[in-house]
């Protein structure tokens, strides 16, 4: 089996574009023009990029498309291979065919939108939310959050996150000159047979032991990525008493909110006894609609966290694309009508089930997901040559690199290896397992889960 | 005239909306659960907001649209009151209809705007342009600028802009750690009868002094705003000099390139000997095609200033949105054959000389601008009733802020007072001028022109 695919190895092992590669670039105090004559690196960058992995090849350009082979199908990125629907982009079109809509929005964001949000979310925070105070519209979550982080954090706060955690926290917290403190998220002990992703389960006197005076936030990530997990009331009841004790601000990350499976509830933490003052929530609109490209979000919560946040954002970004924000709007007009949240989690859960089933014929353990569109499967028992031509960008990281290169160089489907959601320290706890997303079609799905059976061959 | 207008002002003069007010909130240490049962303000934000303006209400909201009589003329931020052209448009809305430009692009940016920019810009730059590492695609000039400081400021580098400057450097700078120095644009002398904006004069000795150890860029914004200067190739050569003696990052803010008049050369400093090596050159779809609410922009450098630069706006957005990039390229790819840049610059021409016949007219003096959008008029001998119903925002600020505020409320036109382009200790240069932009359509500017004459009576 490995022969067979050999031939195209040549053509598939050039080495992945570096990203960036600044390995012969400086980051020394600049003091002067430059003793030699080699012009190429004039110019010292800040030493911010040397944490937070900022300089570090990513994992996504590591087992981005373009470095595997081109019929690799693609379960890695969490991007869907199918577009919005038709009648949100339509909404698009037709603002581009306008004139304000091309032009900037005010730095809140349109206010179309900020009714379309308070009409679609208030009643799920129970309240009739303030458009002017209390909803920022970013260019998409993760500027959100960058933002949150440039508005809260001084030099060395301390902000708590679950592991394994969203890549991008890490040096947005950095950047902003916070310090990332790590707590676990328990894997599901070997016992467990058929684990679900309400399996994986925090240690509150973990979290407390974690708390410092240094200490200004916790991020709670729910529906989780990459594991899945949907916290249930009592965890999140828990982690408020803390963040109320200790004063903490609550970034709830609930950017999959829409994709929850089996009835399980999604409790939004900001809801809780006393919560609403001190938490924001993260909201996306590329989840929502299939759109991960618009780079549209939004932020509900206080003033008083609110307000600085668009400070911040409005020097960032100055304000987010305004088409997109139209279509956006237009969504969150038409969703309840159209039911569209409700059938959009129908078929994530008949994807979700193509890649389960595929993987219980296949009796690989994997983390059953109640949330998100991620299925961890459980790597630890693939084995793969010590000796395969593996590129230098996976070699010296985490067995599941290697895990992940093999299946999707000899099996032809592409995962996310998730030690890269672990800091270095507790690395080897994500080894055991590789992120596959569903958010493609099912057609695709099939191909893939069909593919999957071939590692088979690799099971011990 | 004044009391012709007074019955409309009890609606006009409703305070304007806070942007952001955090008057209330602290930023002191987080010591600990908060002592009252006041819950409006649990969390401090960071000390950073405290600087670069980011807390104090911008002219942008201060002079906002909503906040003046609905049928004022609103010639204050430079937005197009006309949208992209339609062939531009089209190609956003083919995108939109696809699937993969709706979700995330590469963190350097869509491989066909690359393409596009390479071969558009490249004969520009005398170069082949590498589009994996010589051109970053960014949310917008603004989000690119910003991600620059990101990658290359260290706490305490000093960036040197000139005076009057785009408001925004000044935060995305402080926010970054970085400290702002100042080196004025020399107005021209009360004795030019005609004065054009190549009459304001940089003192290259004044430049130099400014420079200290801790320098490390210097912001060159060219056309620039709000003045409308081409900076000469006689003056951006003796900056080149001083760029390459003390080893400083050059930032070429050129937005505005495609905007430049009366056949005067925009030369580009990273052209200039051994500049390539050290310069960034900022460039705007929003500018381009008349879209500024797209967030579309792109830098163009050596790769070791790129790499960097990628790494930090990979971080702080990820992406830049997809479908309004696809769009920029198709707009890039035609312009040449459609001679798009050229008609443009006819059009804006002729919107110039609406607006500067009218202060012709009128008999106030005005900067003739070589190029954006911009004229500064001299406002300095209208004369306004000190105890005219200023709103609390006005009160306090220069003298251009009741001036423009006054013009906007009596005549109807608004503009933007320039005393914000200074730093407080040199505000009152700019408090002569307002800014008036002319990116609007032909009919807009003549009625703004006839209105404008009723100034004569305000006119000592």
């Amino acid at each position: 089996m490995l022969r067979a695919f050999l031939p195209s190895l040549s053509r598939i092992h050039r080495p992945p574009r570096p990203f960036p590669s600044l390995s012969n670039m400086s980051s020394t105090p600049n003091t002067g023009p430059p003793a030699s004559q080699d012009r190429s690196n004039l110019i010292s960058f800040s030493s911010r990029l040397k944490e937070g992995r900022a300089l570090v090849q990513d994992v996504w350009s590591i087992f981005n498309a373009a470095n595997l082979p081109s019929d690799c199908i693609n379960l890695g990125q969490g991007y869907m291979n199918f577009g919005p629907p038709q009648w949100v982009t339509e909404a698009a079109e037709e603002a581009l065919k306008a004139v304000a809509p091309n032009h900037y929005s005010h730095p809140k964001g349109r206010i179309r939108l900020r009714e379309a949000i308070n009409n679609f979310y208030g009643p799920q925070f129970n309240r009739n939310l303030d458009v002017e105070s209390e909803i920022l519209v970013t260019s998409g979550a993760n500027e959100g959050q960058y933002a949150v982080f440039t508005a809260f954090l001084e030099q060395g706060d301390e902000v708590i996150m679950f592991e394994p955690f969203f890549d991008q926290y890490l040096p947005s917290v950095t950047f902003n000159g916070g310090k990332p403190i790590y707590v676990p998220l328990h894997p599901p002990p070997e016992s467990v047979k058929k684990p679900t992703s309400d399996d994986w389960t925090i240690d509150i006197n973990e979290l407390r032991r974690a708390i410092t005076s240094r200490t200004k936030m916790i991020i709670v990530n729910t529906p989780h990525n990459p594991v899945g997990k949907v916290f249930r009331k009592e965890e999140l009841e828990q982690i408020a008493l803390l963040a109320e004790e200790f004063n903490l601000l609550v970034m709830a990350d609930e950017v999959y909110d829409c994709l929850v499976f089996d009835g399980k509830e999604h409790v939004r933490i900001a809801n809780l006894p006393g919560m609403w003052d001190r938490t924001v929530t993260v909201l996306s609109a590329g989840k929502a609609f299939a759109a991960t490209g618009w780079r549209v979000g939004w932020l509900i919560g206080p003033k008083s966290i609110i307000q600085p946040t668009l400070a911040a954002t409005t020097r960032i970004v100055f304000c987010t694309n305004s088409p997109l924000q139209e279509a956006a709007a237009a969504g969150l007009e038409q969703v309840k009508e159209r039911k569209f949240f409700e059938k959009q989690r129908e078929e994530y859960n008949e994807r979700r089930a193509i890649l389960t089933e595929a993987f219980d014929k296949l009796g690989l353990k994997y983390i059953l997901p109640e949330g998100s569109y991620f299925v961890l499967l459980d790597v630890s028992k693939v084995k793969f040559p010590e000796d395969y031509p593996f590129p230098p960008s996976v070699v010296g990281r985490g067995r599941d690199f290697r895990a992940g290169w093999f299946i999707a160089m000899e099996i032809g489907v592409s995962s996310i290896p998730v030690s890269e959601f672990y800091c270095e320290e507790h690395a080897t706890i994500g080894e055991a397992y590789a992120r596959f997303a569903f958010c493609k079609d099912t057609d695709t799905l099939k191909r893939a889960a069909e593919r999957l059976q071939k590692l088979k061959n690799y099971v011990e």
